[in-house]
C-alpha cells in the first residue's frame, strides 16, 4: 500500500493508525495547494477530488475518503485492534467516523481552514461550533476513548481536532475534549506520526516563504 | 430496529434500502424542524445531533449517520445484495458513501437548503458544485449505477439528487448524472419509497401553511 498525504492534513489519521499497528506502507507526499506529487507529476490524475487521503492499494486502485480509508487499514493489520472486522463496533465506529467526516470536518474546520471562504461563511460555521463540539465533550466525559479502547476513530478525531488553534477554535470551551485530545498526543505512536509530519509541514511553509 | 425519519430527508435512503431488500423495519416520523417524535416527545433524546436517520437497534441503542446506518441495514438483510459484507467491494462502498456524505450532501446541499445560511457561503458552495458533480458525472457516464449493482450507494445518491431543484442546482448541467437519478427514480422499490414520502412531505407543508 502505498498512502499519499500532505503534512498536518487529515491523511495524519491513515499515518498514526498504521503506527500503532506497528505496520508499514509506503508514504507519498502531496503538495495540495499545487495539487503536485512529490515528483512533480499532477495529483489530480490520482485522486480526481485533489485530496489526500488517497491510498493505492496492491492492485493498484485508488481508495479515498477516511471513513474508508481508515477501516481499509484496520482491516490489513487485523491483530492491531484497530476495528473489529464487522458487527456491532464496526457499525459504531463508522458511526463515530460520519459524525467526524462530516460534523467536524467538512462542517466547522474546513470552512474556518479555507482562505478562501468568505467571513460570514466562517462566522455562520463558528456559532454552530457548540452543537458539535458539546455532543462530543458529553460523550467524552469519563472515557478514556470515543469507543471502549484505541480504535482509528481516535485516530481521525485526534487530527481534526489539532486543527482547532489553526482554527480559531479554542478547546478549552470543551473541557473533556481538550483533555482527550492532550492525552492522545502523548502515545508514542501518536507523537511520533505528529512530530514527524509537524517537521514536514514546517519544511513546506518554509519552502513556500 | 426502528427507523426515524423525516419525509424526503436523507432517511429516505434507509428506506429505500429497506424496501429493495424486502425487509420490514418500523417507522417513525420526526418533524425535524421542531425536533418532535410523531408522539409529540423530545427529538434530541433520541439523538443529540437532532438528525435522521436515527435507527433503534434491536438492543435498544441508537445508531447514526447515513455512513454507518445505510450499511448497517443491508448487514440485516444479507441476501439482498445490497452490500457486500467485507472486502474491497465494501471499502469501495464506503468511499462512495463518504463522498456524498460530505461533498454532496454536507459542503453542497446542506448550506444550499438551509434558509438560515449566509448568501455568501450558498453562492461559495455553488461556484464548487461542478468539482463535485463534474466528478459524479464522469463515473456515471456508461455505467447502470455507482458500483456494478444496485447498492446502498445508490440508495444514498439518488436522496441527495432529489434536492437538486430545491436546492437551485440544475442536474441536467451533468447529463450523466441526471439520466443515472431519472433511471434510479424508476425502479419499483425507489419509485414507492419516494412516492409515499412525498406524499408525507406534502401533508407536513399543509400543517405547517
Amino acid at each position: 500500500m502505498n498512502l499519499y498525504f500532505a503534512p498536518m492534513a487529515c491523511s495524519l489519521a491513515s499515518r498514526i493508525a498504521v503506527y500503532e499497528a506497528g505496520g508499514a506502507v509506503d508514504f507519498t507526499q502531496v503538495d495540495t495547494r499545487r495539487k503536485k506529487v512529490a515528483d512533480g507529476s499532477d495529483f489530480f490524475a490520482v485522486n480526481a477530488m485533489g485530496q489526500v487521503p488517497a491510498l493505492r492499494l496492491d492492485d493498484g486502485s485508488i481508495l479515498t475518503e477516511n471513513t474508508a480509508v481508515l477501516p481499509y487499514i484496520a482491516d490489513r493489520f487485523p491483530t492491531s485492534g484497530l476495528l473489529a472486522a464487522s458487527g456491532d463496533e464496526r457499525a459504531r465506529a463508522q458511526q463515530w467516523l460520519g459524525f467526524i467526516g462530516t460534523e467536524l470536518h467538512k462542517a466547522l474546520f474546513v470552512p474556518l481552514l479555507d482562505r478562501q471562504a468568505p467571513e460570514a461563511m466562517k462566522a455562520y460555521v463558528r456559532e454552530r461550533a457548540d452543537l458539535r463540539l458539546g455532543l462530543l465533550r458529553k460523550h467524552l466525559d469519563g472515557r478514556a476513548f470515543v469507543l471502549d479502547r484505541f480504535t482509528v476513530v481516535d485516530a481521525y478525531l485526534t487530527t481534526v481536532l489539532n486543527w482547532a488553534p489553526y482554527a480559531g477554535v479554542d478547546l478549552a470551551t470543551w473541557p473533556a475534549v481538550q483533555a482527550y485530545h492532550q492525552r492522545m498526543l502523548k502515545r508514542p505512536a501518536v507523537a511520533r506520526a505528529v512530530a514527524e509530519e509537524f517537521a514536514l509541514y514546517k519544511a513546506e511553509l518554509a519552502k513556500a516563504a
